[in-house]
């Protein structure tokens, strides 16, 4: 029900997973009667059930209040069906907070970690950069750095396949006055780590720089960075419109241009990268943008399907145990 | 001296400025042995002079070694120069943060304010949009950010000609978890100022809203969000190059596209941005793009010229002495 489009969205996007992936069941939890309509002929088709809930969470509810009024709100039902092992990921396109703090007190978060974490992965000139966390912590003690570079690192080593992910500590460039204290610190925990931990990085590194995996940062500049990317590509397409639309001759060069064009588009677009993973729970749950079409919620739910095929909850639990139980002794 | 390229940059971007602009004098100073090559016949033309300075401050090296040190370096002797009145600005490529330790240390900050910070302008759909601070300040009080603010409105008003500037607070979107206690007890101040302030801002908002002049935030934020802008926009230069020479067929668009390509490449130009000012000194500052070439070194140069026309100095301290006094007595 969440999002800005709700079930027109969810309902299309879920039918169009179901296509492409063989495996997967699904279950949309929600209003029925709303569901209802956007299934074809009204009749849900194999692998994909309905689990009624009466209640929805506003975009804008507060979410101390939807966790404490809205017990059959879609959200807490969709959660409450991880708890109880009845599914094995949560995916919403509602909102963040209240999703973040109904998460957290229904799976609980994981034995060390102090506080979950939101991450997703950019665009990059060498394929994509995991940045984390993108909002649930605006303030961030060097320990939760430290903590969020391990769960990750583990995440990107499980959804990518990759071996020891690089670690970089999103920090300024200049000297003395280079980072806050929390930044320092976390930089001496990192420093000390197994982690593959490359030191500070930049904000420009997140797009360029070669062989970078994932970036920590707190959830205040890790969302600003997040949103500044929105921005910045969305300006670029608005001047690329005009450009193309300024006269006849400039009209006939964008068809000229199409095929180059609609391949930069493929490499940036922020579909491919909708689904955003809430870290540190005892459960799997994908957060999708609230404005996303079919095309991006699918890719949410993928996200979700690669994090259950790689049992991504217990490998973080494990690493976070090791990782800092090594770290408390040592 | 400072910079990537020292006075091979800088000396021509020198000269190309004379010629554009019928009024001002240019010092250029440093040593004179490595200035010399890079002047037409080895000679001096009208309007520009030299000040020789022995030593110069390694873009690497630590501020406070920097101040204490070299009390004849190029930066230092030409912040002097400021203070002393013979110069009325002064332009550097070099070390940011030395740059800002030794202008505030020879100029002195203004009254009432506390701490100076850096501003500039980035591209956006409906022009430009200020941004400090960059760098200067990491950890922010409320108090800090009201004095950015101030100072930033009263900046872009002298050079942008807009009589009330509005000004945006840079948080995150989310409800209850929406920003720290320092961007909450800037929110308040500046809520009851007599600036023009519109609210919290979002990291996309800098590139896309409409009608926002001033962003506020703090010099780690607002420094990553510069990184950032930078970052994705050769990031999306890089794939547009790569795109358009995939074969024959896409470098032919691209020969058919150009002068689009060439009409967008000018609008989002980071040499046209180029130059952020140090504000709430007794004095202009202006620090140019470490990497700054020749036509970016220039626009530095017209942003310092701006700046001097304006009399940017007294009338921000005529601004902060009235809107932080009001709010003192308050």
């Amino acid at each position: 029900m969440g999002g800005d489009h709700g079930p027109r969205v969810v309902v299309p996007a879920a039918l169009g997973f179901l296509k492409r992936d063989q495996g997967c069941r699904l279950i949309l939890v929600g209003r029925e009667e709303a569901i209802r309509p956007h299934l074809p002929n009204g009749e849900l088709p194999g692998r994909l059930s309905v689990q009624n809930a009466t209640q929805e969470v506003g975009m804008d509810e507060l979410p101390s209040r939807a966790l404490r009024g809205k017990k059959d709100s879609s959200m807490r039902v969709a959660i409450d069906l991880v708890k109880q092992g009845k599914a094995d990921a949560c995916v919403s396109a509602g909102n963040t907070g209240a999703l973040m703090a109904t998460a957290r007190f229904v799976l609980k978060t994981l034995p060390h970690v102090d506080r979950p974490a939101i991450i997703t992965s950019l665009p990059a000139i060498n394929g994509r950069t995991w940045v984390l966390d993108l909002g649930a912590n605006v303030d961030c003690e060097a320990e939760h750095l430290y903590q969020f570079a391990v769960m990750g690192s583990e995440l990107v080593s499980a959804v990518e396949g990759i071996d020891r992910p690089t670690v970089g500590l999103l920090n300024i460039g200049q000297e003395e006055i280079k980072g806050n204290e929390q930044v320092k610190e976390a930089h001496e925990l990192l420093s000390r780590s197994d982690l593959n931990y490359i030191g500070y990085v930049e904000g420009d590194d997140i797009y360029l720089r070669e062989n970078l995996d994932v970036v920590v940062t707190d959830g205040f500049v890790g969302n600003v960075a997040l949103k500044n990317t929105e921005g910045v590509a969305k300006m670029i397409r608005h001047f690329m419109a005009v450009e193309f639309k300024r006269n006849i001759f400039t009209k006939l060069s964008a068809l000229v241009a199409m095929p180059v064009l609609k391949a930069l588009r493929r490499r940036i677009d922020p579909r491919r990268y909708n689904g955003a993973s809430l870290l540190g729970l005892r459960g799997i749950v994908v957060k999708s943008h609230g404005g996303a079409d079919k095309l991006a919620f699918e890719n949410a739910i993928a996200i979700a399907k690669k994090e259950v095929t790689a049992d991504i909850a217990e490998r973080i639990e494990k690493q976070v145990t090791q990782q800092l139980n090594v770290s408390a002794s040592a």
